[in-house]
């Protein structure tokens, strides 16, 4: 392997470009990690020291296009930032290009509990987190149902999306997002 | 291959039993049609004139195994209703022993679009049609919300579980169905 001149973020952030530019290419199943790091021009122990699989390289890569919108706002509107966040996140991982990547990730993590591992260590879990956190302030503020059981607010604001992205396979517009919204925070019992 | 005497309904039902056992054996991926017309005593043209894949079959012979229970009860209660058709089939889907073979399917899904398509005419869209008839029912009735989108119940009311079945990967218990749909009931927003 050639030798590489680039060190620390300016390497991991090299490395997860050329990760989600091959991935691209050659799709989830034919990517390996020998081919990102010759592609990086760096030895693939290189890799290895810094991410354990392949899955868990992708992931950190496609959240590195645009991790940081991944972030909750804090308007003092609830719905708006819960709006604003969850598109981000459709135009992120829900639409061409990645859609397909991050889809066959999903799938993969159906028969390699390490992709699944990864995926809810490095994505699913952390998103939980700042949900919960968010939603916890909204009830404080009253702006949430004091009934509303916060531990299912990934679940239950997460679920439709990924139903559509990965078994009806429509597309994930945002349009859609803000139906979902609607009819989640109306519920379907009738009001008084 | 050896010549049958079984006909018509006897003959799909014992090749939609050998479907189930033969993939519990051997996994999804490594299941074939050759292999369950083999273990049924069928030639595979007799399976290829009823089912068109793999996918299809497999889904058709998991459906099967309990299918009436997937009918919507009409007890005038739709809550209740709710209740137990979503529980007869996380029992059927969501648990061991098939819930590995249905979730293997639907990675299988992400890259094969003949797998997803069976999926969604088969299970998905059926299951669609009924939830929207009874909700229906429910609303003229008043028990449910008459800004509810109806066209969003499979997707609300699925996407939980499939959330949890694929991506969390935790186990999908009866105590947890009536969580989710007591918060889908409740909607997130405050009621006055």
């Amino acid at each position: 392997m050639p030798p590489t001149r680039r060190r620390g973020p300016d390497l991991t952030e090299a490395i997860m470009r050329t990760t989600v530019e091959l991935g691209q290419e050659l799709g989830y199943a034919r990517l390996s990690i020998e081919a990102i790091a010759a592609r990086a021009g760096v030895g693939k122990h290189t890799v290895y020291r810094r991410w354990p699989s392949k899955g868990a390289l992708l992931l950190d890569s496609l959240l590195s296009v645009n991790g940081a919108a991944l972030d909750y706002p804090d308007t003092g509107d609830v719905l708006a930032d819960l709006r604003t966040q969850i598109h981000a996140i459709v135009e992120l991982l829900g639409r061409a290009p990645l859609d397909s990547l991050f889809r066959a990730m999903i799938g993969e993590a159906q028969h390699d509990t390490g992709v699944a591992a990864a995926l809810n260590e490095r994505f699913i879990a952390p998103q939980a987190r700042k949900t919960v956190v968010r939603l916890e302030k909204a009830r404080e503020q009253g702006q949430l149902s004091p009934d509303f059981d916060l531990d299912l607010a990934m679940t239950i604001l997460s679920g439709p999306l990924y139903f559509r992205l990965l078994i009806t396979q429509e597309p994930l517009t945002p349009a859609y997002v803000d139906r979902v919204l609607k009819a989640l925070f109306t519920g379907m019992r009738p009001r008084p």
